[in-house]
């Protein structure tokens, strides 16, 4: 991999780090997250999570709230039920989800295959 | 949809607009492009794109700069001709390529499906 900052970068597949988290905010599992960007400083310092991450069948992320940033969720593969700031629904692939700054969301993989989805978290301030 | 801004948002595939740009950059052929957020202000302020974007077989991007933000690509299909900052180089699923601010890039679908990528633009000022 080269690094990045000054030079264009190029992250194979085949040398991607994926780390797995257990219980995310209260949930059950693990999920799996494979950082596509590196935190703030790979991101201008404008956000600090763009990843694929990977729910397996059974697992979740509790609810929890974003203070002064958004998540949103674009969903590839499985079926999920999304708590929507308070509303539970049921996500499919192509559904774009969007947690505003001070809103919370949840996730809990309901089908027999993986979940799986990009994640990205914007700051909400200069 | 719900409207995005105070309360949490759901953009359902089924409801998904595709925007077709042709010979983008000078590039051949269509791209066809869903934006996820819809420019800035769905980004807080803080990049103008993040879309889910299709290069048909034989399609291209042309190359180009981008000043004053980054572009990074996570490839989800296919498989494409990078230019990296000048650097020719063959990318498949799985591969994250980023351009840095002052930096350029161009593409194109050299398989004999689609290629297809998430891109995401942030920008690199306050």
């Amino acid at each position: 991999m080269k690094k990045g900052g000054e030079m264009g970068m190029i992250r194979r597949s085949a040398e991607k780090q994926v780390d797995k988290r257990e219980g995310l905010f209260g949930g059950s599992g693990g999920a799996l997250v494979r950082s596509l960007l590196n935190g703030p400083e790979e991101m201008y310092e404008k956000g600090r999570v763009f990843a694929h991450t990977t729910l397996p069948p059974g697992s979740s992320i509790g609810f929890h709230i974003h203070e002064n940033e958004s998540e949103t969720y674009y969903f590839l593969r499985g079926i999920g039920e999304f708590n929507d700031n308070g509303t539970i629904t049921t996500i499919y692939p192509g559904d774009v989800t969007f947690t505003g700054a001070g809103e919370g969301h949840g996730l809990k993989n309901i089908g027999k295959e993986d979940l799986e989805f990009i994640a990205l978290i914007l700051y909400n301030k200069i």
